[in-house]
């Protein structure tokens, strides 16, 4: 067998792969990039880039429904998912051709198509080629999960087929109230669907702030969902007409397409990983802060280590090995200064320590504060709702947490992230100006009024 | 004549004085805040939020005309005016009605509806009271200027008459290609109206960064409106048919509306500063840098005084200023500190130096990057262009301004204000993760680009 040897092999050109490839061929390593399927991974062509393609058309769609309300005069007569998908394939075709191109630009990147298999702690085989490495990087990603008895496929999909819909269904059950639930939720909303979230925890969107969840369910109902917290499925059946769901208690829903966003499993069966020797955890791949796994040589990014399963997470694992491979010292990815959006109407953004994280670690001394986006005059314009919601971990104390909820709100995070990345105090974001009219300038004031200086903030 | 004594006298309610006269109260100060027409001023009822509420109107409408792009079906039948204000009408009276709750719950702020003038250092006379501060506050704001040759009436009009249109024009012509010109311009365009933007300067927002210029320049002919820069207008006349604008070397433009946005001018005149001995130039009050102005005890907050004139400028002259009395010792306010932001399609914002301020300070030691928008993706889902530009100091030195343009843009200037206000390093913000995919993550690629570790940066 043909053996090639490299300073890095990389299973996977998703985002962690093919970030720690590029940033590995920038600091002079040779890199073999193997992929089965197409460079960008999920995140690209089956994740964040087309569902944030629909959301858009989503955003475009309600803005015609409610144009009047702003002084336009527009019908709108529908939504044709031919040329929605004609435009959400254009901005993933458009994307992907320039990642080809940065690849094929970072010389000593070797891009190996196939599908590659751990065969020894140094070698990734594809076909009948070997490739060796002082590191393997493991960064095979994740995929969409179902439950145990619900078979995928016809009227019951993942958020795979969703993205591929030829038509607007009349009612769409979402299974899961998670980020992917959510966010189709109100994209097929938007869209003109009837629309029931069925959840087994009891709120949306449990991995945020219980506030931001209220706000989303109040918003969701506002929008005529159906939202169906604490409660189990029991049985899904299809036929020709449409498809059904029982819930615990009897209950039975029916609709013409069911989706499963039960969260994203990590990709690591079949591969080789455990006969290497390399510890699982549920599927996961665990690793120590420096995304070493048990064997030495190989490391991990991305979906596949537990934790937040986003983006540029991958990406700053893929940064964070190469530059570590190479020598530079680089400080570890935390966890909890990823910052978080979910791209529903309204949308959620968040970086830090929720309230409840917070009082765990500093008990009383933790102080929130909330400022309404009733008092902030780009929101009023937007029509809006919603809030910014900073957490302190103490009197003197750095801002730990910000959990924001609203149109647009997404944007805000930057901003937050640093504050929080750089543990600031309220005094040291509110000596600064926001510019008004923005959403920006809440952030601004929910600073300003915790610093205890309020300007625009009621009550 | 009845005298009533405060710590304070704020001559003006607007951005500056009310901001001045809330955070005073906070600080167990006496106000006298006097105001001849409504809490609020320019920047809420005639400025700012009217402003950005027909932007916001543009947007739906750019949103229905383009809609089929998205996959939407809707089809823009026009814009209505009335309809358009009473929603501009109904955002400005809810942010009023909250500002009023403000000041009525600020206790130690008296309210003084009335004309005031400045009848001693430390006395404003309104009507036949006397109101006496041991400090004076100048917050008279500014006003929409003219052409000396120019009368406005008619078809001939400022921003005033401009934000109570009864109709879209069928051809707008603009009279200054500043913020108001092209944020007015913008807004016209989008409601349907033929737009000529007639400058004198070489280029269009002269007070930006050159490639944001050029970029503003090719969108707005992108969406047929006509620029003139570098030429003067050497006379104007109205009748019923419409306005015509004669420009030097004798092009003639005839359209039915010609709106006047050459700037605001500081409303100082009449109002008995000069009588006091408050030393202005060229109608503006010249101040040092605690605001102080030449005559002791009175200060001046807002657009009065010479800088940029944004609302939230004169927010933080007044909190600066209430600060100062109550012995705080704050720090003065920044100009250069101050974000700016341009409303328009696409959008415009910008914080700390242009790379030319910078260059006159640092010299070649300056370098910049600029991030195309081409390469983020939220900006492609969109479909704006623009691009994110960085100025910093030198190589080791920390980023000193940053300036961005394209649609939705202005919301990114928080992150980038705390970057400059902190006087941070590339490297500083590179370390932490942008959100993916979020217009935001392109200042987190142009920070990693200039930090030497671009991800997804094209040549």
């Amino acid at each position: 067998m043909p053996t090639s040897t490299y300073d890095i092999v990389i299973l996977g050109a998703g985002s962690g792969g093919y970030a720690c490839a590029l940033r590995a061929a920038q600091l002079g390593l040779t890199v073999a990039l193997v992929e089965e399927d197409k460079v960008g991974g999920t995140c690209l062509h089956r994740g964040c880039i087309p569902t944030k393609a629909l959301l858009h058309t989503a955003e475009v769609a309600d803005m015609a429904r409610d144009s009047e309300r702003y002084g336009v005069l527009a019908s709108l007569e529908g939504v044709n998912m031919t040329k929605v998908n004609t435009y959400k394939d254009g901005v993933v075709a458009r994307l992907y051709k320039g990642l080809q191109g940065l690849v094929k630009a970072a010389d000593t990147v070797e891009l190996v198509t196939g599908t590659g298999r751990l065969t020894a702690k140094d070698t990734v085989t594809v076909g009948d080629r070997e490739l060796t490495g002082r590191t393997v990087v493991l960064a095979t990603g994740s995929y969409a999960k179902t439950l145990p008895d619900v078979q995928i496929g016809g009227r019951i999909m993942t958020s795979d087929q969703a993205l591929q819909l030829e038509e607007v269904p009349r009612h769409a059950i979402v299974l899961g109230g998670g980020v992917i639930g959510v966010e189709f939720a109100s994209a097929l909303r938007s869209f003109g669907a009837e629309v029931t979230v069925v959840e087994a925890m009891d709120r949306l969107v449990a991995m945020e702030d219980p506030a931001v969840s209220k706000t989303v369910e109040r918003a969701y109902k506002k929008r005529g969902m159906k939202i169906r917290t604490g409660v189990k499925v029991t049985g899904t059946s299809q036929d020709d007409q449409g498809v059904r769901v029982e819930l615990e208690g009897g209950d039975v829903l029916e609709g013409d397409l069911l989706l499963v966003a039960v969260g994203r499993g990590p990709r690591t069966e079949g591969m080789g990983y455990e006969e290497v020797g390399v510890e699982l955890d549920r599927g996961f791949v665990t690793t120590d802060e420096r995304l070493r796994t048990s064997v030495e040589g190989v490391r991990a990014v991305g979906d596949l280590v537990p934790g937040p399963q986003l983006a540029h997470r991958g990406f700053a694992h893929g940064i964070f090995v190469a530059e570590d491979l190479a020598g530079l010292e680089p400080a570890p990815v935390e966890d909890s200064l990823v910052p978080k959006v979910t791209y529903s109407d309204p949308e959620i953004a968040s970086v830090g320590l929720s309230e409840q994280q917070a009082r765990e670690r500093w008990g009383e001394a933790v102080s929130t504060y909330e400022y309404n986006l009733g008092g902030n005059g780009k929101s009023q314009i937007l029509g809006t709702a919603g809030f910014v919601k900073l957490v302190r971990s103490g009197p003197d104390g750095p801002v730990v947490g910000v959990h924001m909820v609203g149109a647009r709100m997404g944007e805000q995070v930057g901003e937050a992230q640093l504050i929080v990345g750089w543990e600031a105090l309220p005094e040291d974001v509110a000596q600064f100006l926001h510019a008004h009219p923005t959403q920006n300038e809440a952030l601004g004031e929910a600073h300003l009024a915790l610093a205890g200086k309020p300007l625009h903030a009621h009550g």
